[in-house]
C-alpha cells in the first residue's frame, strides 16, 4: 500500500511513518514545520531534539534499509500538494496536518484564524487532490473525542438515530467542543461529510482523545528515532504533561475541580488505530467513524496515578489544583462507546503502573532538557 | 440604534440599508463588490443596472435628507474591520458579508476554498471585532434553510431536544446540507455557537429561506435604489429566475423532477425579519435561531404558478425539466416549523398572483437588459 502521512515531523506523524515502513508500505511523509516553529517562537521546545524529517529518514534507512519519501510543503498550498499526489499517487492518505492545539488557538485573532485558516484549506486540499488524482484513495482524518464535548446523553460512535415526533432519521453524533480548534475539526468532519455524500469519496474520521507516551516498537530501536514530545500548556497533553511536571520536581497543575472525564490512549495504539483503518479502508461513499481511546479517567485519577508511580520513584510528587483557564465543566456526565476499533482488531495498552513506570524512566534521560516556564502559560479562554 | 451592514452592496444589504435608515437609524454599510466582480467575470450582470454604494447613498440622502456611511471594504481585513467598528460603534451588525452562491461553490478548488476563507475568517473577525469593542453588539447572521437539508424528520427552529438511552440534552439541530457554500453556514454557525458559550456574546442566526421579488417600499422611491438583481444559475435564487426566464420568452428551468420542497419569502418580509430580530435582540450568551420563510413550495408549484400568471399576461410561458446539476433528494419529507420570527411579529406578504403580477411588471421594463446565456451555465456537483 502506499501511504501519505501529511504532518510527518509530528508527535504521531513520524511514528506512523515508521510504523508503516516497518511493515512493508510504502510511505512519503510532509510536513511544513509548523509545529517546530510555532514552538519555538512560544519558548516550548520538544522534549527530546528530533532530527528534521530528512535525517530521520536517514537513519531510519540505515537501520531498517526501508525508504521513506520526505518532503517539506505546505498543504494549504494546492498547487505543490497536488504534484505530491500525482507523483505518489496514494492507496491511502493520513491527516494529521492540522493546527493541533486548542490554547493556541484561543491566544489571539490571528492564532484562530491560521487554525480556520490551515485546517479547513488544509482539508479542502486533500479531497480535491483525492478527486482529481485517485476517488478510490482512503482520507483517514484525525478527530478528536473533543468535539462532542460533555453532552448529557452517551457518546455513540460517530453517529445517532433520533426519533422525533414519531418519525426517525441518523445524523452525525451532535458536537460542540470546547476551543476553537476542536471547532475546526466539527467544521471539517462537516466539509468531508459533504463531499462524501456528492461525490462518494471514502473517508474514516478517529475522533481520537489525548494521547499518552513516547515509545513505539520503531521508535525504540534509534533515540534519534523518537517522536517530538510536548509538555507544555500549549502542545503538551495532560497525562504527558503530569510525567514531565513529576520529573522536574514541578507540581502537576490540575485545572479546577479536576474532575473532567476524558477518554486516552497510548501512543501505540494510536499506531495500530491507524493502521487497521488503513488495511481496512472505509467504503466508497462511506464516512466512518471511530472513537479512538481505550479507557476513561478523570484528570484527578491521572494525577494520582503519576503520584503513586512517581512517590514510589523517589520524586515526590506534588498535585496543584489551578484556576481552571479554559471554559468547560468540569463535572459532567460522560459515557462513550468505543468499539469500532476493538472490532477491526485493536489490543490496547492499558495505563499499568508498569508502562508510567517506564514513561518516567524514559523522561529521565532528557530531565536537563525540561524548561519549567513552559508549563504555564497563562492562556485564557476568556 | 447604530447598526452596521455588512455586505451593503447586494440584494438584500441594500435594501436593509434603507429599511433600518427609514425607520431613524443610524447605518454604515461596507462591501468588497466581491458579487459585482465575479458577476461580471461570469457573465452573469444584475439586472438591474444599480449604481455604487457611494451614488446610491447620495440619492438616498437627496430623497429622505437621511444619511447612510458607506465604505468599500474586505471584512476578511481584520485591521480594516476592527477599524470600521472602532469609529462606528455598532449597537448591532448584520453580517450579510458571504459568499453566498451555492454552485459558484462547486466550481472548482479555488472558489471552493476562497468560500471557505471568504465565510469563516469574515465570521471569525466579526466575532472579535465585536469582543474588541462591545461584547454587547448583537450580531445579526444570515444562515440558509439549505443548512438543514431534506431530513425525514421535523425540522424545529434551530435546536432540538434529544431523547436518547434514557437520557435527554438539546443540541443544535442537526445539519448536512447539500452545497459547499451552504457547509460554510453550518461551519459559522457552529463557530459563533462556540464564542456564544465561551465569551457570552449575543446573536441571531436568521436560516433563510430563498427570497424574491425586488420590490421595498423603500426601493420603490426611486429606480436607482433598486436593488442589485441575479436571476443567473449562479447567483439567482429559482423564483427570481422563473421570472426572468418567463419574461425573455425562455422556458423555466426545473431541475429533476421538480418535487424538491423549499421555504419561500418576500424580500419585504426579510426587511421585516432582520429588523424585528434588531429591535427585539438576542440575550447576552444567547444563540438565537429562527427560520425565515413564509410558506413552502415545490419548484413545480412555483413554475406552474409563474406560468398561470406570465400566460395571463401573454408571455407564453414554457416549463423544461433539466436533468438535476446538484446532487439532492427530489423527493422527501419536509415538514418545518416556523412561529418565531411571527411571533416578534412578521406580517408576511404571502406570494399572490397580484404579487408575481408586479413582479414581472417590474422585472419587463429590464426586458432589454436580460442574459439570456446566464440562465444556464452547466455547472455541475459532481
Amino acid at each position: 500500500m502506499r501511504v501519505l502521512v501529511l504532518g510527518a515531523d509530528g508527535y504521531l506523524g513520524w511514528p506512523t511513518c515508521l510504523y508503516f515502513s516497518q511493515r512493508g508500505h510504502e510511505v512519503a511523509g510532509v510536513d511544513n514545520y509548523f509545529r517546530r516553529n510555532a514552538a519555538a517562537d512560544l519558548d516550548c521546545e520538544s522534549l527530546i531534539p528530533a532530527p528534521d524529517l530528512f535525517r530521520r529518514a536517514k537513519i531510519w534507512e540505515d537501520i531498517s534499509g526501508k525508504k521513506i519519501k520526505v518532503h517539506t510543503g505546505d498543504i494549504t498550498d494546492y498547487g505543490s500538494l497536488l504534484s505530491l499526489f500525482r507523483e505518489f499517487n496514494p492507496d491511502a492518505v493520513v491527516h494529521y496536518a492540522e493546527q493541533p492545539s486548542a490554547p493556541y488557538s484561543m491566544i489571539n485573532r490571528d492564532k484562530a484564524a491560521f487554525t480556520l485558516q490551515n485546517n479547513l484549506i488544509g482539508t479542502l486540499n486533500i479531497i480535491y487532490a483525492v478527486k482529481e488524482v485517485n476517488p478510490d484513495c482512503h482520507i483517514i482524518k484525525l478527530g478528536t473525542m473533543g468535539e462532542y464535548g460533555t453532552p448529557d446523553i452517551d457518546i455513540e460512535e460517530g453517529w445517532i438515530e433520533i426519533e422525533h415526533k414519531g418519525r426517525r432519521d441518523k445524523f452525525l453524533f451532535p458536537r460542540q467542543s470546547g476551543s476553537l480548534y476542536h471547532t475546526t475539526k466539527i467544521q471539517d468532519t462537516d466539509m468531508l461529510w459533504f463531499y462524501v455524500r456528492t461525490w462518494g469519496i471514502r473517508v474514516t474520521d478517529l475522533m481520537q482523545g489525548p494521547v499518552y507516551g513516547l515509545s513505539t516498537e520503531e521508535t525504540d530501536t534509534d533515540h534519534r528515532l523518537m517522536p517530538s514530545f510536548h509538555y507544555d500548556e500549549i502542545f503538551g497533553t495532560v497525562l504527558n504533561r503530569f510525567i514531565v511536571q513529576a520529573v522536574a520536581g514541578y507540581p502537576l497543575t490540575v485545572y479546577g475541580k479536576g474532575s473532567q472525564t476524558r477518554g486516552f490512549l497510548n501512543l501505540k495504539d494510536t499506531m495500530q488505530c491507524v493502521y487497521l483503518s488503513a488495511v481496512q479502508p472505509a467504503e466508497q461513499g462511506q464516512l466512518r467513524v471511530f472513537n479512538q481511546l481505550t479507557e476513561l479517567f478523570t484528570v484527578n485519577q491521572l494525577a494520582d496515578k503519576v503520584k503513586k508511580v512517581g512517590d514510589r520513584l523517589g520524586y515526590n510528587v506534588t498535585v496543584e489544583r489551578i484556576e481552571n483557564p479554559r471554559v468547560e465543566k468540569e463535572e459532567h456526565y460522560y459515557n462513550v462507546h468505543y468499539t469500532g476499533l476493538l472490532e477491526l482488531g485493536l489490543n490496547p495498552h492499558y495505563l499499568t503502573d508498569e508502562i508510567l513506570e517506564t514513561f518516567f524512566t524514559i523522561t529521565d534521560k532528557y530531565k536537563d532538557r525540561i524548561n519549567k516556564e513552559a508549563f504555564f502559560k497563562g492562556i485564557k479562554w476568556k
